[in-house]
C-alpha cells in the first residue's frame, strides 16, 4: 500500500454560492493528490505524457461528508491499495483543519498509448517504484 | 419516472491537453441537465433557493465510456426514477452527436434547511408535479 | 462591423460564495460567444483547428458593471469592429434579462500556425466571410 | 510598494487542448497571489469577509507573453503599487520555471459593505499594516 498526504488551500473561484465548496471541483483536488503522489514516488506525470502514456479517466466517485469551506487548508490523503495492471485506482480522503473527514473519494484510470490510444501496461520504471510498498 | 433532455456544447475550456473535456466538467454538465429537467417540469431550483431550501450532493459517480471533445453537441438524458424522500437521484445518460454513449453518472442530493441546514422533506410542489410521473 | 448576440444561462458552479458570477468566468462567456459568432458567420473554430490554425490570446479585458447571478439567462453581444491582419480583436457587451449592461469586456487573439508556432494571416475563407459586413 | 511572490503549480484541468494554460484561468492565479499577498502582511480574506466587508472586481486585465503549460511550477509576483482608497489594484507578474515572464495583469477591486453593498474604506487595520510600505 502506498500513501502520500497533499495539502492544498481552497479558492475563492473553487465556492459556490451556497458558500461551499462547488462539488464538481473535487476532482480537481483528486487530480492534484495523485499527480502529488506520484512525483513524491520519484514518477512525473507529465513525463509519462511525454513518452506517450495517457491516463483518462474511467470512473470517478465522490463522497460528500461535510462541507469544505472558502480558505480551508485541506489535507488529501491519497492511496494505492493494490499494484497497478492495465488500471490503476486511487482513493482519497479529504480532511479539514480540524482534522474532521469532509470527503472521500476513488478514482479509476487506465494507461493507454497516446499514439494507438490503446490500453498498455503501466510503465516498468511505476511497477519498479511501487513494488517495494506491497511486498 | 421523469426523463428530460438537455443539449449543450463542449467549451473550450472544458477541455485539457489531452484533447478531451477534462473529468471533472462532467459534474458541471450533470447540474446543467438536473436544473433543467426541473425547470421543464415547472420547478425553478433558483427558486427554491430563494424560499430557503438547498440542494447540497451527498454522491457523485462518473462513468468515463468515451472521450467527448471539444465543440462537441452533448445530449445529456436525465432521469429520476424514485419519488425523492429526504433525498434525490438523479440519472444521466451523455451522448454525442452520433448518437454515441459518451458518460453515464448519477448524483444523490438531500434537501435542507438553509436556516437550520437540517435534512427537509422535498418542497410539496415538486412532489406534486412528480406525482404524475410516478403512477 | 460585425455583431453577433448569444445567449446563455449561468451555471451554479459558476457562482462564488459572494452569490455573483466569479470573476474569472466571463473569459469562458467570451469564448462560448465568440465561437457562436463565427459559427453564425459560416466558420467553425473547431474546423480551423483541424486545418491547422490556432488562435491563441494575447489580451483580455474585463469590466464588471453589475454582478450576473445565479441562473442569470445572459445576452453575449459580439463584435467584431476591424477586418483581422494577423491579430483580431473581439469586444462584448453583456446584458441580463432586464437589459442591464453587467459586464463588458474585449479579447486579442492572434492567428498561429499550429505547426511552426509562427503568426500567420488569417484563413481566406473568413476574411470572404467577413468582407461584406466592412464594405 | 508592498510585493509578494506566491508559487503554484499549472493543474491538468487547467489546461486546454492547444496545450496551455486556459486563458480564463489566470484570473484564479491572480486571487490566489493577492489572498496569498494579503495572507503575508497579516489580513485574511476570509476574515475580512467575516467581518461584513466584501471585494468584487471592477476591472481585470491580462497580457499573455507565453503559454504556461501543464505541470509548470509559476511564480506570481503581486505588487500593490499606491495605498488602496475606496479601491484597490493588485499587479501581477508571472514567471516560469525557467524565469521567464509568461502573464502580466492587474486586479482592480472596490471594498463593499456586505450589508449595504455600498463601497467603503478599507480595513483601518490594513491601511494600518500597508503604511509602513508606502513612506
Amino acid at each position: 500500500m502506498y500513501k502520500h498526504t497533499v495539502q492544498l488551500r481552497v479558492r475563492y473561484g473553487e465556492t459556490d454560492q451556497m458558500g461551499y465548496v462547488y462539488y464538481g471541483n473535487y476532482a480537481s483536488y483528486f487530480e492534484v493528490a495523485r499527480v502529488e503522489a506520484l512525483r513524491r514516488l520519484g514518477m512525473s506525470y507529465r513525463q509519462l505524457e511525454e513518452e506517450g502514456i495517457m491516463m483518462p479517466v474511467l470512473e470517478n466517485h465522490s463522497y460528500y461528508h461535510q462541507p469544505a469551506v472558502y480558505d480551508d487548508l485541506l489535507s488529501v490523503e491519497v492511496t494505492i491499495k493494490e499494484m497497478p495492471s492495465a488500471k490503476i485506482t486511487f482513493y482519497y480522503h479529504i480532511y479539514n483543519e480540524k482534522g474532521k473527514l469532509v470527503h472521500e473519494g476513488e478514482t479509476k484510470l487506465v494507461f493507454m498509448r497516446a499514439d494507438t490510444k490503446k490500453p498498455c501496461r503501466p510503465p516498468q520504471k511505476m511497477l519498479a517504484l511501487l513494488h517495494p510498498y506491497f511486498l
